[in-house]
C-alpha cells in the first residue's frame, strides 16, 4: 500500500472548488479512516479496495466498531440505494455501488439495496409515478449487472415492499419530530408532507437485522443517518455505521462534480461508445497550452479531471503513480492519458453490458428468489 | 316530520357551552342541511333518520350534489373510520356509526371503514403499536356487531392494507405542502413526521371509487376534507361530500361533550349494566331542587343532558315531543325520565351484545370475504 502513509497522496481531492474535506470532517463530526484501519481491513479480508487506499472513501462513523464486531465473529450488513430520478444512471452512481460490491465480497455479508420509487416524485423532481417506474426499470437492470451476490443481496422498491416497511417506518417516524427533520433535510413550507415522512422509510432497512448496518455514501449524506443513530438503540437496534466518500469529480474541471444535470461532466451507463470517447477526449486537463511546453514543464495532475478519474478507475497503484509521475515529468501527454482512461471506462461499461445478458435472472434472484430475498419477503418488523 | 319546519326544534343543541353552531356554519364555510333537503331525502329513500330530522347532523358540503347524482342514477359511497386510542368505544363513537348504517341501508351504497392503527401512536396518544393492536381488536368486534351490509362494507386497518393505500397516498401527499397541513392540523415542531404524513393516508379512501364519497363526521373535522377537495379533481376524482354533526353531548352537564377522558360523560360499549345504570341515574338534569317544585314549575329540557340523550336514542318523534312537554309541564320527573333513557341505552347495548354472537363471521365478511372486501383486496390505485 505504497500510495498512502508516506505523505504522498495520489488522489489530491482535498480541495474541490469550495470543498475542504479536512474541514468537512469537523463540520460533520465524523472520523477520518486511518492507515491503521486500512491495515486492519487488509488483515481481515486480505485486500483493500483502491477507493479506500486512495481516500476516496475517507471518513466514517463507527466503521471501526463494525470491524471490532466482525473480528470477534459478528457480522455487519451493507445498505445502500438509489432514488430513480430523471436521467439514467451515471458513473457518480456507479462508484458507491462498485465499492459496495467489493465490501460485500470481501466481508461476505448481506446487502440491502433500496430503490425509493417515490422519493424524487415527492421531492417534485419527477412529475409522475409512471415516469419514475420507467427509470426504476433501467436502474434495476443496471444494478442486476453489477454482480452482487445473488443469495446475499435484496433489492426492493419502496412501493412494492411497503407492506413490510410500514410498521417499522411508523415506529421510526414517531421518534422524528418535524423540527429535527427540517433542520437536517432543509424542509420548507412548500415541502410535500410525503417528503417530510420519507426519511423514516429510508431508515427502516437499518432495522432489517439486529446486527450493525454499514452504509457507504457521500459525506454530505451523513446527517441523514445521524437521525437513525439517535433512534436505533432506543428501539433495540444498533446505530448505523457510515463509510463516507468525497464528492465524485466531474470530467469538466477542477471544481466540478459529476452530475446528471451536466451531461458532459460524467458518463452515463447508457452512453454509446462514441459519446464516451467524445466526453473523455474533451475532458478538462490542467496540462500546458502546447505539447512542447507540456514536455518541458510537465502537467498538473493535482487539478486534472482526467487524473482524478484515473484515481477511480485505474486500480493498480504502481500504474497510477506512474501516470502521476509521467504527467509531472512531461512524459505523458494529455491525449494519451485520456486514451488510457477511455480504455478503463470502456472496461467498466463492457463488464456491465456483458453481465446484462444474465440480468433478468440476476434481478429475479436479488428481488425475489435468492436466499436473502426469499427471506425478506417473509420479514416482518417486530415491535413492542 | 312534525319535529322540524315549524320553528319548534326538539333538540336544542344550538349553543353548547361556548359552541354556537350557527356561527360554526360561517366559520367553516359549510351549508346548513335545509328542510328542503330533508324532504328530498325522504322522497328518495322513504325515510329520514332522527339524527337528520333533529339537526344533530345539521350541516354539509355538497351533500345536495351527491343527492343530485343519486337522483339521476349515479351512486355515492360512504366513508368513515375510527382511530383506536386508549379507551374502549363509547356512545360518542357509536352515533356516527349508527347514522352511517342508516345511510348505507337507505341508499344501498358501499361503505369503507378505515381503522387507522397508526394515527394515535404517531400522535403520541398511545405508547406502543401493540397497545393499539389490542384496541383495534375491540373496535373491530364492535363495528362488526353494528349490522353493516356484509357485501357492501369494507373495513381495513391501515398497516394491514398499506400496500394498497401507499401509491395513492404518495400521489396525494405530493400535493399537500407542509404549510397547508400545519395550518389545517395545527402541526408543530414537536409533531412527529409520521403524523405529518398521515392526512394523505386518510384521504386515500375517497379515491377508492370514481364516484363521490360522502363522509359523515363532526363539524370540526370538515377542514381535513377541504384538503381532499382541493386535490381530488386535479387527479381525476370527485370532491368529497361531508355530512356534519354537532358535538355529542355528555351526560355530565349542559356544556359537556362525550369524552373518553371523562368516563362519566358517556357510556362505554363495554360498561356493565350496573355501570350504565349508575351513569344515567347520576346524569345531569336541569330540573327543580325538589319534586314538589318540579311538579309545580316543570323542568328545563333545553339545558338537560338526559333530554339531549333522549333526542339521540328515542327515535319516535311523538314520544320525544311528549317527553319535552311532560318535563316542561312538571308531569315527568327526572328519575322516571332517566329510567326511560336507561331502557333506550340498554336497548342499543343489547343489540350490540346480541349481534356479537355473529361478530366473527360478520367481521370476516367486511374485512376479507364479502363482495366489496374481496374486490378491495384486488384494488390498485391507477396513477399517471
Amino acid at each position: 500500500m505504497k500510495a498512502f502513509g508516506n505523505g504522498f497522496v495520489v488522489t489530491p481531492w482535498e480541495v474541490e472548488g469550495e470543498v475542504d474535506y479536512e474541514k468537512l470532517l469537523a463540520y460533520f463530526g465524523v472520523d477520518r479512516i486511518t492507515d491503521e484501519m486500512l491495515g486492519r481491513v487488509e488483515r481481515l479480508v486480505g485486500d483493500v479496495h483502491p477507493f479506500l487506499r486512495r481516500q476516496i472513501f475517507y471518513a466514517h462513523r463507527d466503521f471501526n466498531v463494525a470491524l471490532d464486531e466482525y473480528s470477534s465473529g459478528g457480522r455487519f450488513f451493507l445498505y445502500t440505494g438509489i432514488a430513480p430520478s430523471k436521467g439514467p444512471m451515471h458513473f457518480g452512481h456507479l462508484v458507491p455501488f462498485l465499492f459496495t460490491r467489493w465490501l460485500q465480497k470481501a466481508f461476505n455479508v448481506n446487502l440491502y439495496i433500496m430503490v425509493p420509487d417515490e422519493e424524487k416524485y415527492l421531492a417534485k423532481k419527477v412529475d409522475s409515478l409512471r415516469a419514475v417506474d420507467e427509470r426504476v426499470a433501467d436502474v434495476e437492470r443496471i444494478i442486476s449487472a453489477l454482480g452482487f451476490d445473488p443469495d446475499r443481496t435484496f433489492l426492493f422498491r419502496d412501493r412494492e415492499y411497503i407492506a413490510h416497511l410500514y410498521d417499522a417506518a411508523v415506529v421510526v417516524a414517531r421518534r422524528i419530530n418535524y423540527s429535527v427533520a427540517r433542520a437536517v433535510f432543509g424542509f420548507r413550507g412548500d415541502t410535500s408532507i410525503g417528503l417530510v415522512f420519507y426519511p423514516a422509510l429510508q431508515i427502516v432497512p437499518t432495522l432489517f437485522e439486529r446486527s450493525r448496518s454499514v452504509i457507504p455514501c457521500a459525506i454530505d449524506q451523513d446527517p441523514y443517518w445521524r437521525i437513525q443513530r439517535d433512534i436505533a438503540e432506543k428501539i433495540g437496534y444498533k446505530k448505523a455505521s457510515t463509510i463516507l466518500s468525497k464528492f465524485m469529480p466531474g470530467l469538466d474541471g477542477p471544481s466540478g462534480k459529476m452530475s446528471a444535470s451536466k451531461p458532459d461532466s460524467t458518463i452515463f451507463v447508457t452512453d454509446d461508445p462514441e459519446t464516451v470517447r467524445r466526453k473523455i477526449m474533451n475532458a478538462y486537463t490542467s496540462g500546458q497550452p502546447t505539447v512542447a511546453e507540456q514536455r518541458e514543464k510537465g502537467g498538473n495532475p493535482d487539478t486534472c479531471s482526467v487524473y482524478k478519474w484515473h484515481s477511480l478507475f485505474t486500480p493498480d497503484d504502481e500504474e497510477l503513480v506512474d501516470i502521476f509521475s509521467d504527467c509531472r515529468a512531461g512524459n505523458l501527454l494529455c491525449g494519451d492519458c485520456k486514451l488510457r482512461l477511455l480504455k478503463r471506462v470502456q472496461g467498466v461499461l463492457d463488464e456491465i453490458r456483458e453481465n446484462q445478458k444474465n440480468a433478468e435472472r440476476n434481478l429475479k434472484m436479488i428481488k425475489y428468489e435468492g436466499e436473502l430475498a426469499t427471506r425478506m419477503w417473509d420479514w416482518k418488523f417486530e415491535y413492542d
